[in-house]
């Protein structure tokens, strides 16, 4: 591509961690010196672990993915790389404890988030639903020849795992699911179609929910690659999330064995509990990508010179890049502060709603106020901020509405569901 | 590519237009049935010739251009049809009276680009850089021999004009220009490099604006497809306007003729003059492509079910349907009397500044609200809405950002210049 | 008071009416000079008598009501001399003809509307009551008895009136109506209470709207002042609207002869016609209210110097002014469009709808947005944007909330009423 | 006054503290029981003394400020009760240890102004002078004589105090300050004016800062009432903070001993370290305010029925209750981190700006959205959310408008001020 100004689009690196300076921690009357890229000094609510694990994600997206991104979104092609080596460096299924996992903190895990979404969100999902949707439900609903079977795999990268949930005419409401479950001689018959699914095309596992015939209750079964009737075809032209695949389920009559149950899930409530997590870390996740927008066309605001002065002199341009600042620094307090209540098993639903709503909301509005100050290069891929503009709006639309989580919401603040309103 | 759902996305074909019936201009105590599509009556405010060019727009542009959109979008491949078929039905240049062209009002020129836009702004942008940014100054500051050279094909379409003002480090300030003119034995050598120019790969002709050594003022030149060091390759991985062209142009010492000075451009106003008229059009053009947005989602809306119910019937959704709808109103109506100022010669082009601004950004702003309705389905191009709101991001930055038209307006307001604050 | 700054608060007089130039109407490549206080020319579109009524009623509030505003803010008293003084003038029920009303056009309402609201929306508040929810419906529902015994008096504002629907209990559904009216020997009984009714306390004479007990429906009825059993007390602590009065009304068993039903009242539609009437006029008005804001702080940030220059040389600033104006702008071209087609017979509800939602919100809005300009001086009412900005959230309120006119608009383009949604 | 309907505008009162239940502290796996009044749970990261000083200002504050406020509002009269009632339970600079003082957390401080403004931010514009404007500059600027002259009876809220910094002409940038302190035998000769100044009529001791004309350097230096050519009138008729006192100070050659220099201010940095105290007071303080909006709208909207269905069931509504009580829980954790940080000595003002500036904003945001859900009755002050509106304003401007503060961080993130830009 020509150079299209002596800006160039590729230069931010996030590899070098700033450690608050030692005299940061001086006497009571002292001040500290402001930095901007951690306003409010969230470095000093982390363990060093939490630290260390943050680092090492940081390194590896920074070096390893963000080279590759611009491909992965041209083509919609998916690296077979990338589960693998993120499996080797202990970020997926990072909060688990035993089976090849890392048994770190749920704040570790938001880290982790953060860190490949600043890259990018499709990147993010991949993992997302690897740890949250997949290794999340087989531990916590799984038998222990489950767990043995797929976490260890999982975790490495080996495998990867899909989550069956939305259907084609069920997005805001599952319980309105049409997918059943029929208990066959030496096992179940599934039948039925689901959507909107990240990796499955992909996918060596799927954890699959369906209404079981019997009792009309819905649980979740785990479904292998490779079962007749089972395919999983990719959906292409995607706008957003290019570098992430997504697909549909199909299950026309597929046979499973009685262990393909998994036996602990307990209707819709154990579906929910695993979009939790995964809209925990979605929460931390795109505040990464905002962080991305706003190093990037604060980069470009200090080079780009129009009228003679850089535009970063300019008070439209600042208050652009301030308050894009502000909501990065106030949604990972708030998702600082979800972390460690579910570490602390305080943890509600709706503290998840909330800054999933919030942090998904916020990112995607601030990242389309500064791009903005990327003028017409906004519209050049090389400069990053417009693919993160398009994948934002994804995922503040995907594991719940914008919409939906205010319903929640508004439901736990007035006792009155509104949902059907 | 797989059904996504039982609301099929392809479903808008604004084919019929709805004509007042004929009871609705009756006495003065009647009460007229309320259209949701054109709220405020903006037909009644439209000549008779005018509703009939729209109508040749809309048909032409729903059954020609609407079928190719997503094939244009997905790969970045010009249609060479499409300038051509515009070109017999009279929509380029229409305002022009002569030389093959219409002749029509601007309000005419106006409608012509919301009907275009309302399929896509790429084929807009193709389209307002032939009329407005080519044929108008070539009718405006050239020679007679010019006109006649260049007006009859390029109405018919059978050259493509390129426009080349914007230079790589001047975006919102031409002033700054650094392409240059010298004039030499039988001609003049241009030297410089322009960027962001919409149809220059393609382009037999380029209206190229260049400082003039000998007395340091802006002119417009006339150059030629295949003149010796004359390049214009495509800007490719576009993340907008994927539809229509875009490139670089470079002069590496390009020698013309004396015949290639447009001889009454006389410095930057003669270019700002031309921009003014494109501006004129582009607030007409959003304005298409956000009632397109509206029309689909509403659409969406009224046949997709969640919690058993309409999504049309959600009070949340309601109100993001009807800000929108309203924004056209108020848009349509506006651009509509700085057309009619324009055709009575009482324009100022401050006027032009203030439907550019309010209309892209107001498009831009409503077309990502109703996306939200899509949810899940944003994602996918077959829905347009996605593609719409992409694309408007770049016409609320193009020929003139918000913040730079704000600023514009401020100065007309105060007295006072802040562009360099 | 003590001077608070050497920026005076006071200093805008909208007395001259700028009229374009002669050289203004030129050929057609001629420019116009912007104009900042009319963008769009919107004074071309009008007619002589509509610009000599606009004249007298700007003349007549600037000298008159303008010094008499803070007096009746700061106290809530009724200044009995305004309603005489506009109808000396013509300014009540312009729009009726004869029984001493001036029989101008719709748009000349809206002007008058206009030019009392740049004031004081409570002053507009008084006369769109006497106008349209007082004059109107016994122009339009009333015998010809009772148009010659109230109208030739409210037109020149020897009485006043007051308009009684809303209920304690019943703001955004009137259709839940509690009061009734029950016929009797001689006439009827009407039992109820009504509340937040501007010109109560001092109406000489009252619309109310009562359930009728014989048939169930509802009718309008003409009470006048110093019935037994019929009393009207003042609202007092008003947060805004603090220059006209509000009170409630509470008929206990008041006995009125047959002739005070006004026999043409069909349902709630018919008071409806009135609030449309009325709405109709609050969109013109709240626009005045924004202007004045906006020709207040622009003023003030030409005078007002911080760090060694104009505030108005501020982008931050500027963009505040100009979006505000912009707002204007279009809001007025929308309500004159309405206007017109209301001359017409061509007015359908929901275009009122249209216009009344809009123009109010964006007079909030952007009013709210301006007032910050005067910094501390905000807080003081001698600036007077703080006093507007207090009365916007009225005007956005009252006569159907922003979001009741939402849904009124998502009806008619969905054909789904969501109102108990 | 009368009854406006059947729901009651005075029914929130914030006597009971929820504690967290015992088993929310439960093992690993189990989840919390939502509060939506604590969203993520705030409580928990607060000390046992800083929720028993809490406790203490929520009993006071709801039991005896609470039944004044609106007479204060109405009548714009200073009760003289408050100040000596703060004292007595230790509110008034309660982060200094000694002189009387409650030495307590920074975090205690913030509670206390959230606990007063819930009330009404004229009071915490009070508290807030007397503790950070004026016991904090003598207890960090003042010799040991003049801490123990004035300190203790400060404290008890024996005497009041007032802090003159803004002037007339110099609001946003205090640099350009005109009074003036010349050195003269036996002392200084203060000369010059102040606006806008909290507590000013009925303050004992003024804090006034004076450019010093032997080393035209800033400093402070305390002026005793009475003193002779020093009077302080109150600014009457004010749109907002009625509940407390505004004056200017006129210092018409006032003679103070040397004794009234604080001699340890250097320059304008010494007046910004006690406007960061009270900036982030103001910070805690809003969320206050917004805390009480939500709560009476909350309130009001599960009693009022409209379309037989309660106001909080319908989506409009829960949406906008579900963000402001969002953004309080977003403004609350930041502050509790400034807070934290500032006890630990690791504060940057610049910390301070973005709390100040976030918070003000977002409350005064989202109090306007909440008021809407009122109707009709958001005019009424008995409702008292209008009145928190009105003093939102004020909040938002006053100790650096937003504009201002964002232009603070503007330059913290890019290096460059652009203040007079």
């Amino acid at each position: 591509m020509f150079r299209l100004s002596r800006v160039s689009p590729a230069r931010i690196f996030h590899s070098s961690i700033k450690r608050p300076v030692s005299g940061r921690r001086a006497a009571s009357t002292s001040l500290a010196k402001f930095q901007w890229e951690d306003p409010l000094d969230l470095e000093s609510l982390l363990t060093e672990d939490e630290i260390a694990i943050r680092d090492t994600a940081r390194q590896y997206c920074q070096e390893k993915l963000m080279p590759r991104v611009l491909q992965g979104w041209r083509t919609e092609e998916f690296n077979h790389d990338v589960i693998p080596e993120m499996g080797a460096l202990g970020l997926l299924g990072p909060t688990i404890s035993g089976y090849g996992c890392a048994g770190a903190s749920n704040v570790a895990y938001g880290l982790i988030a953060r860190e490949i979404e600043r890259v990018d969100s499709g990147y993010r999902s991949t993992a997302s639903v690897q740890s949250s949707l997949v290794m999340h439900p087989i531990n916590e609903f799984g038998t222990e020849a489950q767990k043995e079977k797929y976490l260890p795999r999982l975790a490495k990268g080996e495998i990867i795992g899909a989550f069956g949930l939305t259907e084609p005419n069920h997005g805001s409401d599952p319980a309105g699911m049409e997918t059943t479950a029929e208990e066959v001689d030496g096992g179940f018959i599934i039948k039925g179609s689901k959507t909107w699914i990240s990796n499955a095309p992909v996918a060596d596992v799927f954890v699959v929910w369906a209404n079981c015939k019997w009792d009309n209750k819905i649980r979740g079964f785990l479904l292998d690659k490779g079962l007749k009737g089972l395919t999983a075809p990719a959906i292409k032209n995607k706008l957003a999330l290019r570098a992430s695949l997504t697909g549909s389920i199909f299950m026309d009559s597929v046979k499973v064995a009685h262990d393909a149950l998994l036996p602990k899930t307990r209707g819709l409530g154990s579906a929910f509990s695993c979009l939790n997590s995964a809209r925990y870390g979605i929460s931390w996740g795109v505040m990464g990508a905002l962080e991305d927008c706003v190093h990037r066309t604060r980069a470009y605001a200090l080079e780009r010179h129009q009228f003679k002065r850089p535009l970063a002199s300019f008070q439209l341009v600042q208050k652009k890049l301030v308050e894009a600042q502000t909501e990065v620094t106030l949604g990972l307090l708030a998702s600082l502060q979800v972390g460690r209540l579910k570490d602390q098993g305080k943890l509600a639903p709706e503290m998840v709603s909330l800054v999933k709503k919030n942090n998904c909301g916020k990112a995607l509005q601030h990242a389309r106020i500064v791009l903005d100050i990327l003028g017409g290069n906004a519209c050049a891929d090389e400069y990053h901020v417009g693919r993160h503009v398009a994948n934002l709006q994804v995922t503040n639309t995907y594991e719940g509405t914008n919409d939906i989580h205010a319903l929640i919401l508004g439901k736990a603040m007035t006792g009155i569901p509104a949902f059907a309103n």
